[in-house]
Parts: C-alpha cells; sequence; structure tokens
C-alpha cells in the first residue's frame, strides 16, 4: 500500500498527539487542567446562537463560494474600525484562519519554495507548508529578548531567490510577543526590496495588555501589518472568529488582500471546494455585526488578569524561566526538566494532587530547528484564575517529583 | 508579485464562472431556471434544523479532529444499513465530500503521480489533483454505451507506474450512469493486480432509479465499492450529506477506509486544519440518525419522476441526444450547436421567453481532452417537473433560434 512522501514526512499535530494520555487520565478518574490548547472556556456572544436560531430556509443551500455577502460587509465594517481599508470584494470567507493559511501558500508557493517564519512558531504552519511542498525557514528568536525579530541582516540572509513570504502571527502565538511597528516597517522594506508577500496572522488583534500598571503605560498602540500603505498589496490578512469571539468551533475565518489579481487565484480554489458553511456565516455576520465592545473590553480585561495571575504563579517556581507576555493568551516558560514532553506524559500518567492533573504543550513542537524548545513549555491562560493558581501549584509539585529535573534551565 | 505556477495553472470551475452571466441576466429582470448546478430545491429535513436549534452550549469549542464521536457512530449505523461494515474509527468527518477528495490525493499522491477517472467526469476533481500536483489520466466513455467503462485491456493500458488510484464516481456525475458490479468488480482487479487505491465518490447513493416501468424492472440493485470484501484497505469512500439530505450548504462530508494506517496518516492533514464545525455535525448527526426512510423514498422518487419528465422534453428536441440516466440527477446531453458555452452565455445574454431563460452547465468542463464535450451540456433536474418543462421548452426554442446551431451534434 503506497503513501505518498508527503503524508509520509508530516508529523502529526504536536498539540493534539498528547490527547490520548489525557484522555487516559481522565479515564482513571483525573480531573486534567488544559492549558495545552487555545480553547477559551469564556462564553460565545448570544447573537450567534440567536442568528443561527432564527435563520429560517426549508433547504439548506450552497453559497457564494467567496463568502456570504453580508458577511464579507460585516468583516469590512469590522476592518474598518481598526483603520485597515479591506472591501467586501477583498475578503474570501474560509473554514476558519486554518483554511486561510492553507490557501495562501497555494497561491504564492510552488515546491521548494520558502517562507520565512519567526521560531518559535504554531505548529500548524508548518503542515500548511508541507502539504503544499514548501518549506518553513525559521528566523531565529531569543526568548531573552521577549521574542522579538533579531537585526534586519539576520533576516536578509536567511532570504534566497525561492523565499516567497514571511509569515508574522501578532499578537503571536506560541510567545505572546506582540510585533512593534518599527518591526513591521522593516518587514515591510524587506518585502519591497525582494519582492516578498508579508502574511499577517492575526487572530489575537484583541489581545494585547499593557505590560504593568492598571491603566496602560508602558504598550504602544497595536499596529498591524494593515496599516501600512505602501505594501498594501503584498499583505495577505488571516484572521478568524475564533479567539476574538470565543468561537473556536465555528470554523470562520478569512483571508483579505488589497490586490485583486491575488484575490481572484484565490477563488478558484474556494470555487473547488464550493463554499464554507451557510449557518456558521450567519452566526458569524451576527457577531461581527451586533458583539458590543464592552464584550471584547471584558474578554481582553480578563485575560489580562488571567496572564498576571498565571506569569506570577510561573515566577514563583524555582528554575522557572519565562517573561511577561504582552499579548494572545500564551505564555512560553522554560522548565527545568531534561524534556518537556517527557514531563506532560509523565505528569499525566503519574502525578496528580487530590486527584488533579494538569496539561501544557511541549515547546519543541513550535520549533523546526532539532532539539530547540526541549525544555519549554507553552501555557494556554484559557481557564479561570481559581483554575490557573490550582495548575501553576500542580506544575510545581510536579516539577520537584519529576525524576528527569534538572538544577536549571538547559540552554 | 509572484503568484505559483500551480495556482496559475488551474483553470477557474467551469460550473462557476458562468455565474455572472446568470447574476446580469437576474438584474436585467429574466427569471433563470438553474439546471447548471446540483442545488436541489428538495427541503432540508427538520431534524437538521432542530438539532441545531437544541444544542445548548456556553461556548462554540473545538470538537475532535476526526469529528464528533456521536456523528462518527451515526454514520457507521447508516453504512451498515448498507452493508458497508464501516466503524466509527475508520471514519473522519470532512467539509464536504470535496475536502473528503483532496485528503484523499494528499495521502496518496506526490507531484506527477497520476489519478485514473472515467471521462466526462466532475470538473473539481481535477482542482483536487492538481493542487496536489498530481495529475487526472482520462478514461474514455462514449454516450453511445451509456458511458460505462470501456474494456479492461483499455483501462489497463493507462496503468504507469505513477499510476495510484481509480476513482468512480457512482451514481455519476455528470452522466448518471449506474456502474454494474461486473465493472467493479474489474476494477477491483486492476487495483489488487497493481497495488492502487480505488477512490469511490458515492454521494448519489440513494439515486438511482429504475429504467422503466413503475415496479423496477431491468435494473440491478445498487453496488458499492465498499460491498467487495477482498479489497477493503484499498477502497476509499467518500461521502456527503450534501445531496442525500439536501443539505448542501452544510459542508459535511466523511472519508472512510478499512485501513487503520491511511486513517492515521489521513488524521495528520485533519489535526492540521483543526476541526469541522461543530453546529454542523451536530445537525448532521441528526439526519444519520433520525431521518425517515419515508424522506428518502419520497426524495427517489420526485428525482425519478424529475428525471422521467427531462428526458421525455429532451427527446422531443430536434438534434439533441441523450440516453436515459440510471442515477444522480444529472443527463448529459448533446446539443445541435457550435460550442455549448457560447451557447449558454448567448441564451442568458440575449434569450427569453416571456422573461424567463434557462442555464445549464458547459460539456467540455467535464473533460480533461481539449474539444471533447464542446456540444454537450449537462442539465441538473434540481427543480420541480413545471419548471424542468419549461425549461426545456426555453432550450428548445433557444436552439431554434441560436446563430451557432448546427444541423446535428457533431461527432
Amino acid at each position: 500500500m503506497h503513501f505518498s512522501e508527503r503524508i509520509k514526512a508530516l508529523q502529526a499535530s504536536p498539540i493534539r498527539r498528547l490527547i490520548p494520555y489525557a484522555d487516559s487520565a481522565r479515564a482513571m478518574g483525573k480531573k486534567v487542567y488544559h492549558l495545552n490548547i487555545g480553547q477559551p472556556d469564556i462564553k460565545t456572544p448570544g447573537e450567534y446562537f440567536e442568528a443561527i436560531r432564527n435563520f429560517r430556509v426549508e433547504t439548506i443551500a450552497y453559497v457564494a463560494s467567496q463568502g456570504l455577502p453580508e458577511l464579507r460587509e460585516a468583516i469590512s465594517g469590522y476592518y474598518h474600525s481598526w483603520n485597515i481599508p479591506y472591501s467586501p470584494d477583498e475578503i474570501c470567507v474560509t473554514n476558519g484562519g486554518s483554511e486561510a493559511l492553507s490557501l495562501a501558500v497555494q497561491v504564492i508557493c510552488d515546491p521548494g519554495d520558502e517562507i520565512l517564519i519567526p521560531e518559535p512558531f504554531y505548529a500548524n504552519y508548518n503542515a500548511f507548508a508541507e502539504t503544499a511542498l514548501a518549506h518553513v525557514v525559521p528566523i531565529p528568536t531569543r526568548a531573552e529578548e521577549g521574542f522579538h525579530l533579531p537585526p534586519e541582516r539576520v533576516i536578509e540572509e536567511l532570504i534566497t531567490p525561492r523565499t516567497r513570504a514571511i509569515l508574522i502571527s501578532n499578537p503571536n502565538n506560541p510567545t505572546g510577543t506582540v510585533s512593534t511597528a518599527d518591526e513591521l516597517n522593516t518587514l515591510a522594506g524587506l518585502a519591497k526590496k525582494y519582492d516578498l508577500f508579508l502574511i499577517a496572522d492575526e487572530v489575537y488583534r484583541e489581545f494585547t495588555y499593557p505590560q504593568s500598571g492598571l491603566s496602560g503605560g508602558d504598550s504602544e498602540p497595536f499596529t498591524s501589518l494593515g496599516h501600512l500603505d505602501d505594501i498594501r498589496e503584498r499583505v495577505i490578512m488571516v484572521d478568524s472568529i475564533s479567539k476574538r469571539y470565543s468561537a473556536c468551533g465555528a470554523r470562520i475565518g478569512c483571508l483579505a488582500i488589497k490586490n485583486a489579481d491575488f484575490i481572484a487565484q484565490t477563488l478558484k480554489l474556494c470555487q473547488a471546494r464550493l463554499c464554507v458553511s451557510t449557518l456558521e456565516q450567519v452566526g458569524a455576520a451576527a457577531l461581527y455585526q451586533k458583539t458590543s465592545a464592552q464584550y471584547l473590553a471584558d474578554v481582553n480585561k480578563e485575560y489580562r488578569a488571567r496572564r498576571d495571575t498565571l506569569y506570577s504563579a510561573l515566577k514563583e517556581i524555582d528554575g522557572v524561566v519565562c517573561s511577561k507576555p504582552r499579548g494572545a493568551f500564551y505564555i512560553m516558560a522554560g522548565l527545568p526538566v531534561d524534556d518537556s514532553e517527557k514531563f506532560i506524559v509523565w505528569m499525566l500518567q503519574n502525578f496528580d494532587i487530590n486527584g488533579e492533573t494538569m496539561m501544557g504543550a511541549p515547546g519543541s513542537g513550535f520549533y523546526s530547528v532539532p532539539n530547540r524548545g526541549r525544555n519549554e513549555i507553552r501555557l494556554a491562560y484559557v481557564l479561570k484564575q481559581e483554575a490557573l493558581v490550582k495548575a501553576a501549584a500542580i506544575l510545581k509539585s510536579a516539577i520537584a517529583a519529576y525524576p528527569g529535573r534538572l538544577e536549571a534551565v538547559r540552554a
């Protein structure tokens, strides 16, 4: 039986492949605090359910491949509220941000082409690139520098004739880093100089927090790649309602670009898969049209409090190294263990406090360079503060009890 | 600005690219009978809407990448009712049959690999193959032979070391042909002899009709590739609720195979796109669990009557050549015109009877061999009989008035 080389080479998702261990732990009666996956416990706004319940048709028919006009109108209105001027014609509705990323890669990459991505990065970027036989070229970043970009010349040296794009997750999954306007301008300059696209994964756009103090202070306002005027036709915006409205299971995202040729090419792929779920588009349109600014403000406040709580708890654990993230809802922490994946499996199989254990995502899954991130763990602060405190306490005790504990984080 | 060679080479959907002409016709106040797309007017069973309205959660969360357990259970039960023994573990829920086809190609094909498909075929097969840089190799079939497969040696001669699979749409879109058990056994023999997969697109499984007489007669019972015992691990079943339950806009399909390695490989791709819409899976589970046998029987009866009506009407048009299809809801007809795509555009722009016109899908879109099918049109009998009669009358008058009319169908 012959499988393709491409599928054999593809790694299983490092986030999802540990799920069976969590299932076993639960089957043994343990409660597992899931900090391993970006699945928030925040309520989806009621407008989503209401719009779907009120949508009355007799036949649930195909809709336009590019997306329901009212949803594209609503998304356009949302972007304008951020001073990002996408018109409805410049937007394709997709099956989550995931499909938008796949489409972007297909439209710009042939086999052997390269996409530069700051490392660590969201593991599925690799899958989307490799499925299209393109390759991710990592731009190294360092925890000590808050995972910000290295100097321009370091990035420039990585650009080859096969480079097609630079992909930026901003705010960043898994590091929580928020790009500065200077960083984005550097990338814009490189994009123009080398005729590259910039793929902007901004699904956490609403999730930025000041570093300290209740009333802001040291944080500059969020800059989107969609704000930069002179490279608009090169910016492929990738977006999703999953985090913004806590609607991960709706699978509604979009790709947007001020480039009619790009949209026309993308539509060929959209037409092949016919359309995106009609009901989910109806629900998503209501979310964009009707969700109050207060909802988004409350969610932001909640995540900020969670970040502060988890960060403070982590700082109390001997040997744990991390910096305070400015956005998204992840902390990438260095642990004093031999291998964080082994450690996570060990916790699920062998450790609990009063029947409770916890789970993070192994850091190595966010690196393409072998052996990097082996002592790191990504923790998603998607649970209530009380649960985060408990999870951090479990982590602290587990590290102390773990046979593979090291004296300090291995560099 | 650099686009990939793969995207530049991809043709826009021949079915969907004429939609702007229909939009213009409607904007001019014309009514258009849409026989161009397989979008039925049949009601979606109420169980779908009811299950979605009754699904109460606060957060619409990610679900399992392979699909909701209750949906996979329900699909498994459905298959067992057809004596096709897929267990829930052997099923992956997909974004429509479209995604199932894409996954299948990715799992088995590297660039340059080949998939044999009887021609004419569903145009998007080409898109799914070409996106993965695999190629469709057409197996020629002839209208005069009811589009059945050519002799085994003709197929065997097309097999090369790069052949990975034979894909069969059964009942067939666009021809309405239903494969015989003998044909399927021939393919099974070739699959074993040459170590190939068989991709079975059986989304029209419920849509077979006897050739004549109200109580059946000359039709053998439907044979599925899933019925053949000794090649189970080679059969990739592709399915969808779109036609079965008239739920095209739900975008729920599946891939099923009795081959644990294949499922494991497929899951790597499923995990990269996280999951399929939660609500749509809830609705689909209700459709599989609760739709009455009577609903499916009534739908079958309705389509059969529509087939008879449209077929009879077409036989009355001078110069139109077609045979009576045994399944699905399409008729592939030869027209006495220079080019059916030009003819369709001409009808939309220049022809109407009392403000009404009609639309079919150009036949050439279903062929990969250049210039084949240029005089053919695919007509979907997805409208009520009264509408089909009107559409056929419009077609008849339009052919008579068309400047590019020929005396007979060009061979």
